[in-house]
Formats: C-alpha cells, structure tokens, sequence
C-alpha cells in the first residue's frame, strides 16, 4: 500500500453504497486519514472505518441546506492539508464520473498540494451488478453511455445531442435522472428509441433500502414516480436479463428465467 | 459480509490490475473460495491473496494459445458448484462491461446454481484515476461513451454507428481498441471528430507497467504503435487535463499545469 503523507490528499471514491464495495485503498486511507472530507452519499457504514478521532467533515447537501459552494471545499481542503494533515476526500461513486473529483484536484495542484486519485465503484457498475443487468452484451451491446440527468431540466442549456445518444448508445445510463426523468424518456422516444424498450429505474443502489422499477421508456416516468433520489435510470434492451439475472431477487424467492432473451445462452464465438 | 455458500458462484471483477483496487468483497470471496476461476487478466498479486489450497484454474487467453470456449467455462463452473465448492469467477474490472459476466450468471441460472454478482472497478476508471483524465466535467463532458474496439476491425458487422457516437459522446472510451485504432480514429475523425482532439492511449492501467501516450486523433495510430494491449483509448478535450493531473508522473518529477484549460479551476454553481 503506497504511503499517505501527511499534507496531502487522496481523493477516493466510496463507491455506491455497499461497505463491501469499498476498495482495499479506500479502507486503508480511512484507517490513516487524519481528516475525511465527505459527501452526503457516503453511507455510515463506511464512515464508521475511519479511524477512531479523525476529523470527519461532511461537505455535501443534507436536510435541505444547500451544500457547500465547490470553491469552498476545495478551499477547505487546502486548508487542511497545509495544517499537515493526512486529508481523505471521500465521494459517493467514483470521483471522476460526475463527482467534479477534477476540479478540486487542480485546485489542489494550483495550491501545490499533493494528490493521488483512487477510483471507486461508479454507481452504474453498483446499479448493474446488483439489479442483475449486464451493461453490455455481445448481441445486444457494445456500447454504453453515461449522461446526467440534470441539463434536460429547462432552465439551463442542454448540452447533450440527445438524437445522437438515442442513435449511438445501445445502453443509456442516467446519473441524476430521476428529476428530469419525464424529459429525458421523451427525448430519446422523440429521437427514435421504441417507447416499449425495457427500462430499470434503480434508486439507492446496493443499499439494503435499493429498490428497482422494471418499466419501460413510455411508462417510467409515471412507473418510478415514488422512488427517491439518488437512483439511476437505465435504457436498453440489456434491462430485460434482469428476469434472469435478479440474484438478489431470488434470495428472496423470485424465480429466474434462464432464457430471458429466448436466445441461445452462450452460442460459441471463442 | 455475505455468506458464501458451498455450491455457488460469486461472479466478481477484480479490478483492472492494482490489487489495492480489489473491493472488500472480493477479497473476501478470495479468502473463502474453493476454487478460484479466473481470467488472464487478474493480476498475480491478486491471486496471491486466495486462500491456501484453493483451486487455481486459468480461464483465457495466455501464450498464444487460444482461450477455453465461453461454454466450456460455463460447464466448469457448474461442474464445480455441483461438486458443492464455492467458486470465485474472478474477471479483470468489471464483470458487466465488456465481461460477458451476464452470459455465465445466465448459464449458472439455466444449471440451477445459485450466484452473486460484485462489481468491479472497469478498466476506464481505473486508467482515468491512474491517468489523471476525469471521463466527466461539468463545462467539457456530460456524456462519455465506452465502446469495444473489435467490431471495427473489418471481418465482423459493425453493430456501431459511429456517426452518433461521434457526435453524441463528449468522451469516447474505447475498450480492446488497441489493435483497430487507426480504423477506430479514421472513423471519428470521418463523421466530424477534430483530427487535433486529445487523445491518451493508457496500457496495463493501474499496474507498475502502466504506460500513457498523449497523443490526438490524427496522431494516436501511429504514436500508440509501441503499446501492448491491454490499452484503453480515451478520446475527448478531458485527455488535456492529464496536463495537470497526472499525479504519478508528479511522484516522477513532473510539473503539472494548474489550469490545463486555461479557464479558471473552479467557479462557483453551487
């Protein structure tokens, strides 16, 4: 394990939810960490590695209150490291997929702080693994794109070229979808894609409390209305091997369809 | 932690190749699996954390020699499981993406055999944390798309529009795109990509062997042509932020650029 000096920060993803899901990284940095800097996605249970009398900062929305403005977290962490601290900034997910993990790490450079970066499980890879839907998959697809959710909102621009999403992207997975989830559907249906196309809507994910709408683009909108934030939507025709692949499901008694596809299994190709 | 019952499968990656990427899960399973399938991927030093006298059996691609036939896997691990061992089918990063992980569990459902699925860092965060290139940014990418290389290699459909893709993926991640990388590029570049975009080539990610190239679309080609696979291939404006990023270049000597872009760090959206 690589040494963490004090004065520097490692910035680390929590991964989704799921302890077990943390990295042999992450844990060690939360067992030396002087200060963890975290976000509000950062279960308890992760928390609780962290060793005991380390300063733990929470730096994210909760209760309503606005989260800190980034400039003040990367500030914050400045700080802290100049203090000679060994300083753990702890993100839900996976720091540089929609976790500005970027940002605060060239304001750390800008302030001659040292770094490194550790990746975590990205919550779509969480979302998958535990909802039992392959991202990918030879016949159905090879390839498979992140967007946010959030700049189909209205107010802001949209930056994302939802024809060419709906075109190009055999699988569509939306970060912070849930809000703007209406909109997102109706753009990928108006581009093209088959208002019937299976969809999972999958809200904390990996979490005891994970829960998972099994719907359709036309229907998920209304289908996932109940669920809560942070979920993850995913578009596909991959969202229909969750009728096999519901591992979680089936220890509570569903049972699989081996041939959800009503395709051979595992027809050779080598 | 879960039990891991005599009889079953755990499906789990491991990770692009720094075994302090393992999650606690995967060790977990590592000290209690009786036998331990795994690809040619999986890093020695991961193996070495198996528990004594497991079984070590070698499921891909080694020398030359061609890999077992994915059925052929799938029979092992159901032969094992009925012989009531628990069998860790350990995958380089993530069994869902690019890992026809979803194919086995499938199998393993058809067999009867009850399973688990634990996510694995992908090789895309892996390399982009070790790399210092953040897949997403809030001003440069809102969509980042990992696709497989090998359909454009010539013999095979290309099941990919790479019209859409270029123009709806603000970052590209090519997986096992090393060997059609001229024709991957030539495809961009045809359907509107800059030939000047940034472009990093990262090889054997995460590990002590781990190479990156800095090169653009019109040059990646020719400039990756050294590289052994494995290699990932990150096209996108986000490729210029290793400028300030690369903190393993910075243990090296390195001076990284605070402002790669040349656009303030971190103003302020709340």
């Amino acid at each position: 394990m690589p040494e963490f000096r004090p004065g520097s920060v490692w910035l680390v993803g929590a991964g989704p939810g799921d302890p077990g899901l943390l990295t042999l990284l992450a844990q060690h940095a939360l067992t030396l960490a002087d200060a963890v800097v975290h976000d509000a996605l950062v279960d308890r249970r992760v928390l609780a590695l962290a060793r005991p009398g380390a300063l733990l900062i929470h730096a994210g929305k909760r209760g309503g209150k606005p989260s800190p403005r980034q400039p003040d977290i990367a500030r914050r962490l400045i700080r802290l490291a100049h203090e000679g601290r060994r300083v753990l900034r702890l993100k839900g997910g996976d720091p540089l997929i929609f976790g500005r993990g970027g940002e605060e790490a060239l304001a750390l450079v800008a302030a001659g702080v040292p770094f490194r970066i550790v990746p975590g499980i990205t919550a779509a890879l969480g979302a998958a693994a535990y909802a039992g839907i392959p991202l990918t998959h030879r016949r159905l697809a090879q390839t498979v794109t992140f967007v946010t959710g959030h700049t189909a909102g209205g107010a802001d621009v949209d930056t994302i070229d939802w024809a060419a999403v709906a075109r190009g992207s055999h699988v569509v997975v939306g970060y912070m979808a849930l809000k703007h989830l209406a909109s997102v559907t109706a753009r990928l249906i108006a581009h093209g894609r088959n208002p019937d196309e299976p969809v999972a809507v999958i809200a904390e994910a990996t979490t005891e409390r994970q829960r998972v709408v099994e719907t359709t683009l036309a229907g998920a909108a209304a289908d996932a209305a109940g669920l809560e934030p942070p979920a993850l939507v995913v578009v596909g025709e991959v969202a229909r091997l969750r009728a096999g692949l519901d591992w979680l499901g089936a220890l509570d008694g569903r049972v699989l369809d081996a041939d959800p596809l009503r395709l051979a299994l595992t027809r050779d190709t080598g």
